[in-house]
C-alpha cells in the first residue's frame, strides 16, 4: 500500500513493493514468449515515456517500476503497472 | 579464469566471473538503444540454442551467462559471450 497526497492505493493484482520497488513476476513457456512480451512493455514504456528495468530469461520476466528522478515509487509507477498486467491478463 | 578439461580459458574481454555466472555490462545513450542490443543478443541466443539471463533498462544492458542443466559456466558460456561481444565492439 502506498499513500500519494490524499489517496491510499494498494498495488496493482500479481504487483509487490520489494525494496523500495514495484515488481512482478510473468511465467512463460519458453524464451521466445518472454521475449514478445519484454517487446510489448519497452513499446509501451516508451509510448508512456516511462521506462523500468526489466529481467528476463527462458520462461521469465521481472519488471521493475521505480521513479528514478523522484528517487521513490510514485503514482507514475502504478500506473505503468496497470498497463503493464493489461497487456497479459492472467 | 576458467578449466575445461585439458584448457584454460580467460574471460572474453569485458566479462567477469562474478557469482559464478558470466557478466558483462554495457552501457547506451538511452532505452531504445539499450532495446536494440537487447534485441541482437535474444536473436543470436535463439540461433545459437542457448539463453543468457538479460537485465536492462534506461541506458545499461547486463547479461548474465550459466549453463543451468550443468549448474555451472561451461564452454557454452564463453563462447556465447564471445559472440556477443562481437554484437558490440567497444
Amino acid at each position: 500500500m502506498l499513500i500519494f497526497g490524499d489517496e491510499v492505493m494498494d498495488a496493482p493484482k500479481g504487483w509487490e513493493l520489494i525494496e523500495d520497488r514495484l515488481m512482478a513476476e510473468y511465467k512463460f513457456l519458453d524464451f521466445a514468449s518472454a521475449k514478445q512480451f519484454v517487446d510489448a512493455v519497452s513499446e509501451l514504456s516508451e509510448k508512456e515515456n516511462h521506462h523500468p528495468d526489466i529481467h528476463f530469461g527462458w520462461g521469465y520476466v521481472v519488471i521493475e517500476l521505480f521513479t528514478h528522478d523522484q528517487e521513490k515509487v510514485t503514482e507514475l509507477d502504478y500506473q505503468l503497472a496497470e498497463k503493464i498486467s493489461s497487456l497479459k491478463p492472467e
